[in-house]
C-alpha cells in the first residue's frame, strides 16, 4: 500500500509507493498490453480506459482527510487510469483522423467527469507521456489519468498567481496573457475558432507549449462544444514536435480547475514539455533547475515558436 | 546576452539564454579543459575557480533592480565560476584525502563570500552536477557557483516554510526536522560531531540526501570552524553513492541563506539528488512530477537510508 507523506521543508505532498518498484518494465519485444485482445481490451473499442495495473494511488486505501497541520503521513488514497488512445499500436495522434481525435477527446471529458465528483478527489490531473526518452516504457498510444486527494503544488502555485490577479484588478491572468500574445504574435504558433498555441514568453524548457482557449473557461466540462477544436490544437502541436524531433517525446498535461472548489480566476488550459534542445539533443535539468527551480532556457522563445510555426 | 524573464504563470524568474546552445559538449576523446597546463589552469593550485566560459549570467550585462511588479524582463545580470575540485581527472571527492577535502571546502567558502557581497547579488547558488547520465559533459571533478540577482523559487519556497514556523512557534523547521530523525534513526546515514546525514521522511526522489549542521547556522561564513566536518559528511554521502550505483551520478546543492537579508530562521543545509531508482535504472520525471510538481517516489525512504548506511 502507498502512503502520502507531508515533506515539511517545500510544503508538499509527495507519494510513497515502494511496491511499484517491482514493476515490470515493457521490452520492444514483449507483448503489448494495450494492442486488442489482451486482458481488459478484449471486444469492441475505438479509445478505451482501465485501471492501472500499478497504480500509485488506489481507493481501496480508503479516503483520509489531508490536513497539512496535523497529517503527515496518510494512506495513499486515489484513482490511476490508463487512457488508451487507440486500437493501432502505432496510430498516435498525429496520425488519427478529426473524427478519432474527437473519440479521444470525449474518452478525456468521460473520465474527468466521473473521477471528478468522487468522495475525496481534490483534483484530476490528465496527463500524456510519450517517448523513450523520457523514459516510457510502452510505445501504444495512451495518456494517465491520477484523481489526487490534494491540490498538486505547481497548480497551487498557478492559483495562487491567478487568484492575486484576479483580486487585485479583476483580471484573469490566462486571458491577459493571451491577448498580448495575439497583439505581438512573436511566440503564436497555431490558432483556430477556439484555441490558441504559443510559446510562453516566460517559457523554462526550449519547445514548451501551451494550448489556451480564447474563452475564460475551468475545465473540460465546459467546452463540450468546443471540444473538437482542443483536439486539433493538440494534434496540430504534436504534428510539429513529430516534425522537428527525430524521436517524438514530450509530456503533456491538463491543466484543471480543482475539484469541488469555487475558482472564477482558473482558466483551462493545456500545457507540452518536451525533453529536447533540438532535433537530437535532450536539456538535461541538474543542479539550477533541480536544485534551485530557476530554470536555463538556452534557447530563445520567439525562436523556437518560428521553428515550430514552420514545421508544417 | 542574456535575458531574465518574468514567468507569471508560475511567478518566478526564467534564465532565457540562446547564445549558449552553441557551447560544446565535451568528448571522452578531447583535451579536458580543466585538467592542469590548460588556459587558465597553469600554475601551482590544487583547488581552482575559473570563469565559466559560456556563463548563463554576466556581470557585464549591469545590474538591473528585478521587481517583480514592474519588470518583465532584464539583461542577464549575474556570475558564474567553475570551481576545479582536483588537480587529477580522475580524483572524485570519495578519493581525496581529509586535507584535500578541507582544501575544496575552503576554497566553496572563499567564493562563497567574495559573490555574497557583490552588488545586486541576493543569492550565492553553489552546487555540483556528475555523471553522463544527468547531462555532465566533462568528467573532471568540479562544482559551480551561480550568484543570482533573484532569490531562486525552491529557496523562496523553504524560506516561507521556515519563516512560518519561526514565527508562530518560534522554532527552527531544520532544527526540528533533525531532532526528529535523530529519535527515530530510521532514516539517518551518518553522523560526525557537527553534521548528520539522512534521507528526509518526506524524500521526493529514491536516493535523496540531506547533511544538516547540528548547530542553527545560516551560511559557510557560519561554520568556518566546523568545515572540515562539512568536508568529511560530504565525501562520506558521495562514497555511499558510489557503492550503490554502477555510475555514481548526483546533483549537490548547498541551500544557503539569500544574500544580504535578515533570514533568522534560515538553518543551512546540503541536498543530494541522485537520478537513479535503483543501481542501474533511472528515475525519470514526467507528467506526475513536471506537470504537478508531485512526485511519485517509489521506495520507501526507511529502505534507501538503511541501503546507504550499509554501504561502507
Amino acid at each position: 500500500m502507498s502512503q502520502i507523506r507531508r515533506n515539511l521543508m517545500l510544503g508538499e505532498w509527495v507519494i510513497v509507493t515502494p511496491k511499484r518498484a517491482s514493476r515490470p518494465f515493457q521490452d520492444r519485444e514483449q507483448q503489448c498490453p494495450f494492442c486488442p485482445g489482451r486482458p481488459g481490451t478484449e471486444g469492441d473499442w475505438r479509445v478505451l480506459t482501465l485501471e492501472n495495473k500499478y497504480p500509485a494511488l488506489s481507493p481501496e486505501a480508503g479516503f483520509f482527510p489531508l490536513n497539512e497541520a496535523i497529517v503527515m503521513e496518510a494512506p495513499g488514497y486515489g484513482y490511476c487510469r490508463v487512457i488508451v488512445l487507440s486500437r493501432d499500436h502505432d496510430r498516435q495522434m498525429e496520425s488519427m483522423s478529426e473524427d478519432e481525435v474527437a473519440c479521444v477527446l470525449d474518452e478525456y471529458l468521460r473520465v474527468f467527469r466521473e473521477l471528478d465528483s468522487r468522495e475525496g478527489v481534490r483534483y484530476v490531473l490528465q496527463f500524456e507521456n510519450r517517448g523513450r526518452s523520457i523514459g516510457v516504457s510502452i510505445d501504444h498510444p495512451h495518456a494517465q489519468v491520477y484523481a489526487l486527494p490534494f491540490v498538486p503544488p505547481r497548480i497551487e502555485r498557478e492559483m495562487s498567481q491567478s487568484a492575486r490577479l484576479w483580486r487585485e484588478e479583476e483580471k484573469c491572468l490566462v486571458c491577459e496573457l493571451l491577448a498580448n500574445e495575439l497583439k505581438s504574435r512573436d511566440r503564436v504558433i497555431y490558432e483556430n475558432n477556439h484555441f490558441v498555441s504559443l510559446v510562453p514568453f516566460g517559457a523554462r524548457l526550449p519547445y514548451e507549449v501551451h494550448i489556451y482557449p480564447r474563452e475564460h473557461c475551468s475545465s473540460l466540462a465546459d467546452m463540450e462544444s468546443t471540444l473538437g477544436d482542443l483536439g486539433m490544437a493538440i494534434r496540430d502541436t504534436v504534428t510539429r514536435f513529430s516534425r522537428v524531433f527525430d524521436e517524438n517525446a514530450y509530456t503533456m498535461v491538463f491543466h484543471t480547475r480543482p475539484s469541488g472548489e469555487e475558482t472564477p480566476y482558473w482558466h483551462f488550459h493545456v500545457e507540452f514539455y518536451p525533453p529536447w534542445r533540438d532535433r537530437t539533443r535532450l536539456k538535461y535539468l541538474a543542479g539550477v533547475e533541480s536544485g534551485a527551480w530557476t530554470y536555463t532556457n538556452d534557447s530563445s522563445p520567439e525562436d523556437k515558436a518560428r521553428e515550430l510555426r514552420e514545421a508544417t
